[in-house]
């Protein structure tokens, strides 16, 4: 059947394609009010750029192309965050803050999960030139206001530290193929495996390294961190931050979970996730990534967050529009002012066409312009 | 370098993603206004759904694939014509008209001329269900009602019938390479070409195929054409057809161009061809293709157009709105509701950020709130 698409790939009909527009134009607008700049990187782009600073997994899941004018690999963007940090960092060449947002498609060859789409339309901000948590107090604000726009309040923030599990893992002294296992039991809050990894490293690391998993909750979690963490300048800076920025945003949902470390091939900082009632799963990941301005070669700081805005407009009510007006085809000045009146107006107005066999209700019409004592009136749509 | 982008590929920074942003709203909108339903289909498909009805040309410009959990072929979709057709058959498989509309980005692997982008932002509407001109008659308006938004009105439209080549290239006995050939000959207005290929053909098809390329200009051509031309029932069906559409559109800038067949790979009827004051390429291009809905197992009839948004952006003038305003970082309530109302009234309010060293005027500031005698006001950015 030649209609058939591929698995985990959809087309969005009309009802959801109208949220889809809805929620774009209200997040792009919100950005735009804080003086987010939009952006648009292409689809495609050399491999090696694609994936720079970021991890094997992102690697994994770029569909890759041979360029026939170069005969080099090219990719299809998995992610459009390294992009847009290279806007910044060659295109924009700014000295001070540059802040940018972005809408657009990016294609997974493999799904990340059994229900998910292979091709997310991503939606994001991030701020540019600047290191200090004033930025990253910025951008979680932007995340709760985005998704209070979208109808879905954020239930719970959780905010979490790479900087914790970096110094630990480099405490360590593990390999990099060790260092991945490790996060990826971290992330599965597997405590049996990660006491078998574990087995062979040193106190207090060890111990530090088993608790994080345990790590989560309320403002709390920061005390019993600075107990059971050993006390490093680089421990303690990354819990004072952490410690900022639940006080400056005391009003959000703010909770820890200081093992989950989603995204960290490219993260090093502050990073959280952004959950909304009734979703089990995060609806936006973010934080600060500095590492890969460095990658491209111009070392800027950088935070940001970025969700997938096909899921969130799920969330969206729908539309509670009236349906179209039906106007015939009729020569006739008096009726196409009133079309291009009502059109102005906001109104849907559909022209019949001779020898149309369908139902115009079929076709969304409610209404209809009718001719009354010489003068076009809106009326019920009859005769269906 | 790791920036750099392959060759008909490009990023588009702010200036022009607000160009592009503004152009894609008020030409949705005003498909919307007029009854027409945004779609959003895939960017992978199978290649052969993607393909089907479409020419060996679009085979060639297709990006392919392989699904790496079918272990099938999949291409990037290099036009979105045939996706919306494939929905309007299948999906909302309505027995009346459906409008549909359509904007988002589509890969070339080989750009279509010397400056041709890889990556056009194709945007486009279609009629779906309705045989009659009546159809290519709205059609046609609404294009110019697109260029006329676009700030680009139509300086000329060109339209053409495949109806005439079918039905002569038919007469010609010619096998389908040969047909190519011609279709190219012709395209190429190459009249010695013409004949060398053409010694065979009887009269009075010869002199008609020949004829063909001369057959442009105003609406004299179809007087012209009705001479020249064999005296077929088809071909008189479709000089009909454009004499009706040259006369229910008496007011735009129509012309005639009856060796125009760009798309005639799925074309079947009227085709036309829009131009702006300035640019010699089209800016945008259309017609009747009765023949994909058949290819997708249901014979829908149809017509629409389609553009490049990229294309048509580079003549929108740039945005005449004011700068950014800057807002100090203080927790003050009077101050967050002013930026708050301010932003509601489509200010752009940008966040000072401590310790920040860059220049804000580069940020795009011009004014800054400041607080006078306890009360927050707007004025010009000082002290840069």
């Amino acid at each position: 059947m030649r209609w058939v698409l591929p698995d985990h790939i959809q087309d969005a009909l009309p009802s959801e394609a109208e949220k889809l527009e809805r929620l774009r134009r209200r997040l792009l607008d919100a950005f735009r009010s804080h003086g987010y700049q939009l952006v648009v990187p292409p689809l495609l782009e050399y491999l090696e750029s694609l994936t720079t600073g970021a991890g094997q997994d992102l690697r994994l899941r770029t569909f890759k192309l041979v360029d026939q004018l170069s005969g080099k690999t090219m990719g299809v963007r998995a992610d459009m965050t390294p992009q847009v940090a290279r806007i910044d960092a060659h295109l924009l060449n700014r000295t001070g803050v540059s802040r940018l947002c972005y809408c657009g498609s990016v294609l997974h060859a493999l799904p990340s999960t059994l229900t998910a789409t292979r091709e997310p339309l991503q939606l994001g901000a991030e701020l540019y030139g600047h290191a200090g948590i004033d930025a990253d107090i910025e951008i979680v604000r932007l995340l709760s206001e985005v998704m209070r726009l979208a109808e879905v309040p954020a239930s719970r923030i959780d905010l979490g530290h790479v900087g914790l599990f970096r110094v630990l893992a480099a405490r360590a002294g593990m390999m990099p193929e060790r260092e991945e296992e490790l996060f990826d039991l971290l992330q599965a809050k597997d405590v049996p495996g990660l006491r078998e990894l574990l087995a062979d490293v040193a106190e207090p690391t060890r111990s530090a390294l088993l608790a994080l998993p345990t790590l989560y909750g309320g403002v709390e979690v920061l005390d019993e961190a600075r107990r059971c963490l050993p006390d490093e300048p680089e421990i303690r800076a990354a819990l004072d931050d952490l410690a900022t920025l639940a006080a400056a945003l005391a009003d959000l949902p703010i909770s820890f979970d200081l093992a989950d470390l989603r995204g960290y091939h490219y993260h090093n900082g502050v990073v959280f996730a952004a959950y909304g009632s009734g979703s089990p799963a995060a609806l936006a990941l973010g934080g600060r990534y500095d590492r890969i301005g460095q990658a491209f070669g111009r070392a800027r700081p950088a935070t940001g967050f970025s969700l997938d805005l096909r899921e969130l407009a799920l969330h969206l009510p729908d539309a509670t529009e009236p349906g179209a007006i039906l106007a015939p085809t009729v020569a006739d000045e008096a009726l196409q002012a009133m079309v291009a009146q009502l059109r102005a107006q906001g109104e849907v107005v559909m022209t019949a066409l001779p020898g149309h066999d369908g139902s115009w209700k079929e076709a969304g019409c409610d209404r209809q312009l009718i001719e009354r004592d010489g003068r076009w009136t809106v009326e019920a749509l009859q005769g269906e």
